[in-house]
């Protein structure tokens, strides 16, 4: 007997229709002998309505309160679920992140799971149900409210799968897979069968949005098989696991458009300027991503970084103090950029991997403004208004190009309305 | 330094203005030197958007799912009005039920609160916050979710005023007080000043839909103070204790026409029939309110009782087994009755009350169909479609008559319309 841990996201259970659909698929799992688990997101954009009804009282509602509000989404759909599997006359039994055991840290809204106490879960599985839990929540170890943030409920999928020893963890989404580029930008982009834990975890830091960085660094430490799947379709989506099955060099490129390039002109070059200007920003709570420091001419220098372009209300003002208090010239800020990224196990063995990506590049007439690497992965920033072009180039010039053009499944007027509601 | 318990109904907080509203009451209560604690039921009629949601994928949702779904109401409405506080400038804290400590039995959909941990809330009110609790739920011991049943969110407050020995419970609904007949149909209706429990409590059971009678009955077993009033007015509302000021012989004419009026025609007169019927109903978890059953003749008698016209699908089956068990010889269901009841703790010592009741009824040509009485109230069944003539010439008789004419409070068209949805 198996056990499978299963999550479906925001779209996957926006409608009752849908519930119903995924609350079959629980039931054909048991019947096919597993025990089963269902992790889920809020159902389709309620979170979105519960945030808008939040700021009508308050333009910045405190963090433990928006905490107590949002868990109320998946309360509703895990008891939706519930129903809809009872329905079809099978037992099942909801959980919230509390009774579901998951502790968490105290930090509101941003939550990280500290512990997982399944006891309850065990219990209603040897009871013969089918369990629910709530993703994208727990609470503290004082019985405190709390959210792990966006995506989280992919973390709770995974955590729960390792607490669980589960044979697999399958996230269900909008997409049917880990792709070697995303399909609407390069049509020629073919799904991986199987992909390492480390190259998803350097494409999920890269943009691709298929899984979260979180839960697949949670996967990789807990050696957690995860499996991505589409809802709204029966293809067998990609596996994640500790090694590829096929190891191509070049496993996939990503892109991420959601940052922007922050530059510090004419800082004093002088100890510890670095510390203090990412030290005020970790302060603010800002996550940054690339940092390139220019080297120094006449005792001047320049710091650029990239962080998102979402929180740069809340970094400029933080950057003008910097500026201010090191007497550096001024800051600029460019919100039109690309980062796009390689990813593939083989770079570690292959060095020329890097400089065919910049003469490719080069050859389409694209600047790269900013470089950063690590072992699997080369990440450049270009303009933003290249970033479709770079990535067919360097899509071909890999030989990632697949013999079958993408085209998106076809999905009735009201799932594609869904899918551009993005779940947690 | 007094600590007061404030109750708001679903109509007091169905939008983000009136819970503003309702957040300003509370921090106006704090700044007098109060300690604060609110009790909320879910936003307007969101409670019955969940119960059609759950409908969608079941049309007999498992209790204990339905209970999970439910408790989400409330989450919403407390932490909205929590961050509503917030933005006024002061602190507040919401609470779960089960967070809030409020330990219920396992019935699920009709729990009864046990017991009140209420240590959080008081280290909550002693760091100066505003403690915000949901209304209408409770957990198990073993910390399964839980909801008390309709109207369960003022037995949430009678209860929390009752563990933190609060000074004064106040419930702020769409009706400003406890009149001596409903204004609606009676014009002349008087709002009392005051009323004893007991006198309130035969009201609650006799229909008058103002406070809930669980509630009440706490508030007697723990001598809490209730206060009734309306949201939408600064009117002082209607006091509930135990010795009301004025003692009129009749408090109040309360009316029901929720009630079927059910007879079993024909049954063989032997011992136990009552049991075997009243049981048979009660495991159906029937509420029976008055019950006659007269003479027997020729070794036949009928049996004749109320029940909420609500459960009558459920009950129908119920009596056909029995009538056929029995050997009855049928049932007929009439629900177009109405209970009518005449209530003050004056009838306890003048004995011609109910004849003059009887009398009244008559000389309006208005027949009576069943009776039931206890020390401190009255009650006929009559025909529905004479209703309002009863209570009208009964409201004269008993000299409740005010000088004012009862007009609605100027409510705007959105007032009104929240105002038809009944909350908790």
């Amino acid at each position: 007997m198996s056990l499978i841990v299963t999550k479906f996201g925001g779209t996957s259970v926006a409608t009752p229709e849908r519930i119903l659909k995924a609350a079959q698929r629980l039931v054909d799992y048991q019947q096919q002998g597993n025990k089963v688990v269902a992790v889920v997101s809020a159902m389709g954009k309620s979170t979105d309505d519960l945030l808008a009804l939040a700021h009508e009282v308050n333009p910045a509602p405190p963090a433990r309160e928006l905490d107590v509000l949002l868990t109320t989404g998946e309360l509703v759909s895990m008891s939706i679920l519930a129903m809809a599997v009872a329905s079809l006359g099978k037992k099942a039994k909801s959980f919230t992140g509390h009774q579901a055991g998951i502790v968490t840290t105290t930090k509101h809204n941003k939550a990280q799971i500290a512990q997982i106490k399944a006891g309850r879960i065990e219990q209603a599985l040897d009871d013969g149900n089918i369990v629910i839990v709530a993703g994208f929540q727990g609470s503290t170890k004082t019985g405190e409210l709390t959210t792990l943030g966006r995506g989280g409920s992919d973390t709770s999928a995974v955590a729960l799968a390792a607490a669980l020893k589960a044979d697999l963890c399958e996230i269900y989404s909008d997409v049917d897979g880990v792709y070697t580029a995303d399909p609407r930008v390069v049509p020629r982009a073919k799904k991986l069968e199987s992909i390492s834990y480390e190259e998803m975890l350097e494409l999920a830091a890269a943009g691709s949005g298929v899984l979260q960085m979180r839960a697949v660094e949670f996967a990789r430490n807990y050696k957690v098989t995860l499996c991505c799947r589409s809802a709204f379709s029966s293809n067998p989506g990609t596996i994640v696991r500790e090694e590829a099955v096929e190891q191509a060099i070049v496993s996939g490129i990503a892109y991420d458009n959601s940052e922007a390039k922050i530059t510090i002109r004419g800082v004093p070059d002088t100890a510890g300027i670095a510390a203090s200007v990412f030290s005020a920003i970790a302060k603010a709570n800002i996550n940054v991503d690339m940092i390139v420091q220019n080297i120094s001419e006449h005792g001047y220098t320049d710091i650029t970084f990239t962080a998102p372009a979402g929180d740069l209300d809340r970094l400029c003002p933080v950057l003008q103090k910097q500026v201010d208090t090191l007497g550096a010239r001024e800051y600029l800020v460019d919100s039109s950029i690309t980062k796009l990224s390689l990813v593939g196990a083989g770079l570690r063995t292959n060095p020329g991997i890097a400089a065919k990506m910049f003469k490719v590049l080069s050859e389409s007439a694209i600047n790269i403004e900013m470089i950063s690497t690590s072992a699997i992965r080369i990440s450049v920033v270009i303009d933003a208004k290249n970033s479709e072009r770079a990535q067919q180039a360097l899509h071909t010039a890999f030989d990632l190009d697949s013999d079958q053009v993408f085209k998106e499944e076809t999905l009735s007027a009201e799932e594609q309305a869904a899918k551009a509601n993005k779940g947690r």
